[in-house]
């Protein structure tokens, strides 16, 4: 038989048709159906409409070789996706026994009977296989139709995705015979997106040349970049090899505005250097307002290098809580370098921790002025060899004016954790 | 002409088939057309791929009456939906000069000249009209054939959305004559989804029978529930009646669990409470990381109630920054209900706020025991009129931990500052 290589997939689901659900269960689908070298063509999302329906699932046996339909394998009348499927096979509708009996042990395993109209999640179409579903009671279903295959999966994502991941060892493996495509996230931080395209413009030529070529996009938010490579090779060892080529041309490229190859966050990376090191962290926090400590403390096994934040919203926490003097605020603005270095250096020795971050600035929407408009934030980073401190300008609302700050602050501490000059243990 | 009532939206571009990138265009277009009654029928991803897009454009055609397709209206060899469309309709493509004009005025404006590719934008085909994009070069075209209407817009969110607001207010305002759907979003924390669920199912009952009816979804997630309401009504204004007094059956239902009837969060909920009363807050984390402070300063303005926060992740912090007695971490545990209140009536006493707030819990992923396992967590809340505390056991990982604990922690300030007996400026 030939080899599967086009797919599309199908959502099913008014919900997924109002102003507030969309279908992410495609993303996963498509990055596992990658790796085995098949491409997703289209994807549609189709309500609980019978016509509708049937349309989809004819529109894409017209045009693909793999169909994939998640959802509308419930029990109510809302669930047409088997129904509609095995009209347009032209197939009738069996009981499985073995699914009924395994929906009534799901139900007795919970003190419950079964009621009668969980009877219709058995109803197959005939010459169907089972794809056994371990954390629902709607089983998938594999179905065959000459050169094509059709499967039938649950919609909620707890349900699908271990029955993809099943698939795409089993089922889906042995059907699959195209290049695989594998992918890589390189993140990057403190330089624009157009600098960093233009840097990256004569490695985009090279790749597309390449024996083994990667396709490259560029993913750019406030404060942070994404480089996703894909590569399309004969084997994924082939692919992994091209991609670790390319990840090295980024670096010697970008240099140290890569801060991760391997798709990790910034709070990942710098908790990763900090316990690497033996060194602990301290933060004090104005505009940031804790999300600085919040992103460090995400990391599992942070409490071996967190030691403790300060949230010092008032001029006279900064002082009570930190020793900022009232005179340096007073002359200086508690938005300003000397305030900042006062905050970083007052957490590190009133903590004893190794690194002290200080941050103050002005998230807005209001309090700017025109010396020091909204989006000023000072940083300044304390270590045993001296602090040092600099003044940003972000653009954008509150929330991505605190986030741009935590970006800034985490690899600030990353940079000087990465300079050979830093001492280990210090 | 037929008022339209049945749309479909073509989202253009082979990135939003990859595994890192999806449609989200669909979500704001389909709040828009709701508002004039129009819904959505079917919505499909299409790569930059000529036949693709060309069933794509003919399979809507022949089941909706309003086809809108964003994306690949740029200059590039890429972009076909200009003239795959023209195609489709038959009809051919001539070039705009007040769009070329325009286009060369914009890069005239940054001291450009407009590079000969991007001729191609001007290219409309015969009887379009045009939609202007204040935010880019690429314009939307309205084109009408027979009762049909076929709208083409550019993929970028910030060039699209101001072009469909245009839309709403023009054009399709006087084509749509279908009964709006306005939705509201009421929020729920505290109950669970199947409890939430069950006592709301004799208001779904009246709701469906309703002279305006009204439909509900429940969308979960750990600590939140939200609760979708849309009606369908021959004006706005019925629909928002009917939307209100819908409102006040659920709260009389479900009470003091509903925090907020308008779609705010939880953080801007207790913002306004505190900034109401005149109360300060402060709060002193441990598991939460700075979590409830970065939520709290995300809401403009909290700086009037905000003064301060600590993050106390070690035991040596929690007794030097909230005077939390060795001895009572030693006896009951860092994790343990006296801690909880020590680490909140420190924070309240040490700060000189209305309200302390105190959180010590395990987020795990390690540290959990079998008296207290990963997801305990105890959270106190001090005012003048004394302290409360509760104990917590919540799933999922650790980050999902630290939102919940986050949520709890911020609902029992609600709920003090809700309670009629609280004093005003305490």
């Amino acid at each position: 038989m030939m080899p599967l290589t086009r797919a599309a997939i199908l959502a099913v689901g008014s919900e997924l048709l109002t102003p507030t659900r969309t279908d992410t269960n495609s993303l996963f689908i498509t990055e596992q159906l990658n790796l085995l070298g098949i491409d997703v063509v289209f994807k549609s999302v189709i309500g609980d409409d019978r016509r509708e329906l049937e349309h989809g699932v004819r529109s894409g046996l017209a045009r693909v070789d793999l169909l994939v339909c998640c959802g509308g394998l419930g029990p109510t009348d809302d669930d047409l996706t088997r129904v509609v499927v095995a009209d347009v096979l032209g197939r009738s509708l069996v009981e499985d026994e073995s699914i009924t009996a395994r929906i009534q042990a799901r139900f007795q395993g919970r003190g419950l009977s079964m009621p009668e109209i969980n009877r219709r999640q058995a109803m197959v179409p005939v010459g169907a296989e089972i794809i056994a579903n371990p954390n629902g009671t709607a089983p998938g279903l594999w179905i065959e139709e000459g050169e094509q295959v059709i499967v039938l999966l649950p919609g909620p994502p707890r349900e699908l995705k271990p029955m993809v991941r099943a698939l795409v060892s089993g089922l889906l493996r042995a059907r699959a015979g195209g290049e695989p495509v594998v992918r890589r996230v390189i993140r990057i931080t403190g330089r624009s997106e157009s600098h960093t395209d233009e840097a990256l413009q004569p490695l985009y030529g090279e790749w597309a040349r390449a024996s083994v070529p990667i396709a490259a996009t560029i993913l750019a938010s406030l404060g942070q970049i994404e480089l996703h490579l894909s590569a399309h090779a004969d084997s994924r060892a082939q692919a992994e090899v091209a991609l670790n080529l390319a990840t090295d041309r980024v670096l010697a490229v970008l240099g140290a505005v890569v801060y991760s190859t391997d798709g990790r966050g910034l709070e990942d990376v710098v908790g990763g250097l900090l316990a690497d090191r033996r060194l602990t962290i301290a933060a004090a926090e104005s505009c940031t307002g804790g999300l600085i400590m919040s992103r460090l403390t995400d990391v599992p096994g942070s409490s071996r290098y967190v030691e403790r934040g300060v949230v010092v919203y008032s001029n006279r926490s900064k002082t009570e809580l930190l020793g900022v003097p009232e005179e340096v605020i007073a002359s200086h603005g508690a938005v300003s370098e000397p305030v900042a270095i006062a905050m970083a250096e007052g957490i590190r020795s009133r903590s004893g921790v190794d690194i002290g971050v200080g941050v103050t600035g002005i998230a807005g929407p209001d309090g700017g002025t025109a010396e020091k408009p909204v989006g000023t934030v000072v940083i300044a980073v304390a270590s045993p060899s001296g602090s040092q401190v600099r003044t940003f300008r972000f653009v954008g609302g509150r929330e991505m004016v605190k986030f741009q700050a935590s970006q800034a602050a985490l690899d600030m501490v990353r940079r000087m954790l990465q300079d050979p000059g830093t001492p280990r243990e210090m």
